[in-house]
């Protein structure tokens, strides 16, 4: 038995370019040897879809394009070299393709790849019923994960990789600039070991979110966040700032409010080289950290975290769409604060899947 | 026994403002219980010491004040709570005074103290022929290791610090972003630890002292430095960049010749905040590291690197003035791309000192 029954034609929804999606039936995907194919449980919107949504990223993507990348779904057909998986297995996908034969996957960094190609951008993703991959991507769900929560395993290892790659360890005090859904699930990450945590934050329901999920929270725009900084570390200063909001007062924050030899996470995506205060870097002999995705071990420590129940990852779900509605979907979450994250559900046509034999 | 008679009046350089030095001669200084009194060896020109001698410093600097900090000398008294140490001991200083007593004193990072006060900027250096200073500034010079070498420790603890700061390893590729002084010990620290080095600078005469030294070179007005890095890396990019130059272009070459996951190590002073391409640190998870001075372990490496001649320290220096002549010192070095190392020596008082009962 290699494969559960299904039918040869699928739902996808085509990104088409300006803010719309078209849902089309096309042809099934027959994995080739090392891959598998999945019935897509749940995908999530991630701010990345958005910035494709809005057009952004046209000539990276080309559409018309299947995107989607924060995903859980359900082994349905093995290609014939798979090992380690069966039918059936729930599993989320650690959507890189990286070439394996270039100086960066040489020295066991496949995840910043010199020829990476991410899934669901450069190659179609998981908006659709079905979705062939390669079965290195996979990592294995737990009966503890949902397929609703595995969903969120994708941004929940972006956060992993953030604090992995700040060496954040216990007792130590972190801020992140930005409580949006990333800044949030990186003060979820760093609270699980054992630091103290911080959301800098404009946004009210932001830091509402936050409040309620036990984070401590400033607004910078009603106190003076260096000051608020100081007086929390008794003038040390903080050991570790995420810096999560892309906004150029979070560059000139993030070093003022840094200990001496305080690490400072770059997550935000900055394109437009902002002006950094180098001085301060020399006289508090700062570090300052890019990190990119995820690795393997990012993924299996997200995972964990969902299994031994460290972090309640249900309140970042803001709603379930089915995916015909996957419009509405984008529609509703654009330039939406109050939104953490919004599923869509491509399971319908998987339940009624059948075993057969191989 | 705990001095060595000499008499109570000293003479010593005081930079006064406006490119200038006076000699006058002035009380000697008795240590306290925790402090010796060097009979001051031969003091070297710093760059810092060139910046105050052109007056951007003098707010900090509060002249007539004597300055000066990379020096070599002789214990001719000590205090009575000094132990470790004796009469006669050859030694250099790390002038750094802590306060032993902050949130950085507090975990082992007494260099970048929030209350550091550098000897020789925030109170007086050693261009005079005696010197009182806390015996916890000392390292002992071995026999193999001269005083007029000794003066060039300094230096070369800084040029220790920044690759101990980058984590520079044997095998890897660092690219040194210019050839002054400290530029050049850097490679050659960076060299004595097994690394592969380039030096890239615009002044011929550092390029030819460099390539003297056994160090490859390229010139980036003459060739593209991207391509060089390309070339001499294989497509790869640089293990460690050190941004020497403080330059703009130095700035924009960084992220560019950098590979995958590299540490770029910040040792010039850039007070301006540059503009720094963020994308870069993303794209390849770039690591930026401030340094600044030496720790204790960057003074005991420095030495052993010359007392186990791994590193040939003579050539840097470039000439030896009496400390009467300190004004026609500085003006040789002053704008002098060609000058690496100019010292002042003050022993001539010391030379006549006899050992005396305590």
């Amino acid at each position: 038995m290699n494969a559960i029954n299904q039918s040869n034609k699928i739902q996808a929804a085509y990104y088409v370019g300006n803010k719309g999606f078209e849902i089309s039936t096309t042809q099934a995907v027959p994995p080739a040897a090392d891959e598998v194919r999945l019935a897509v449980g749940y995908v999530g919107i991630c701010g990345t879809d958005m910035h494709i949504y809005h057009g952004v990223m046209d000539q990276r993507v080309a559409p018309p394009k299947v995107i989607g990348h924060e995903m859980s779904g359900t082994i349905v057909e093995l290609g014939e070299s798979v090992s380690g998986f069966a039918l059936g297995d729930e599993v989320v996908v650690r959507p890189l393709d990286y070439c394996d034969d270039c100086p960066a996957c040489d020295v066991g960094h496949s995840h910043i790849c010199h020829n990476l190609k991410f899934m669901g951008i450069d190659s179609p993703g998981a908006f659709q019923d079905y979705w062939t991959v390669k079965a290195r991507t996979l990592h294995k769900l737990p009966k503890s994960v949902s397929l609703k929560q595995g969903a969120l395993i994708e941004p929940l290892a972006v956060a992993c990789h953030d604090v992995a790659r700040a060496r954040l360890v216990a007792g130590e005090k972190a801020v992140i600039i930005g409580g949006g859904p990333i800044g949030q699930l990186v003060a979820q990450v760093a609270k699980s070991t054992g630091a103290d945590v911080l959301i800098s934050e404009v946004n009210e329901s932001r830091l509402a979110f936050a409040k309620g999920n036990g984070i401590l929270t400033v607004n910078p725009v009603e106190q003076n966040l260096s000051e608020f900084v100081s007086e929390w570390t008794e003038g040390k200063g903080a050991d570790v700032v995420f810096e999560v909001s892309g906004v150029k007062q979070a560059i000139e924050a993030m070093t003022e409010i840094a200990a001496v030899r305080a690490r400072i996470c770059m997550v935000a995506i900055h394109s437009e080289k902002p002006a950094i205060d180098l001085f301060q870097f020399f006289w508090k002999e700062l570090e300052l950290l890019g990190a990119r995705v995820y690795e393997y071990q990012d993924f299996e420590k997200a995972i964990e975290l969902l299994a031994n129940k460290e972090i309640d990852i249900e309140p970042y779900i803001t709603s379930v769409s089915i995916l015909s509605e996957i419009n509405k979907a984008f529609e509703q979450m654009s330039g939406n604060p109050q939104g953490m994250k919004a599923l869509v559900s491509c399971q319908a046509m998987a339940e009624n899947s059948t075993v057969v034999g191989s």
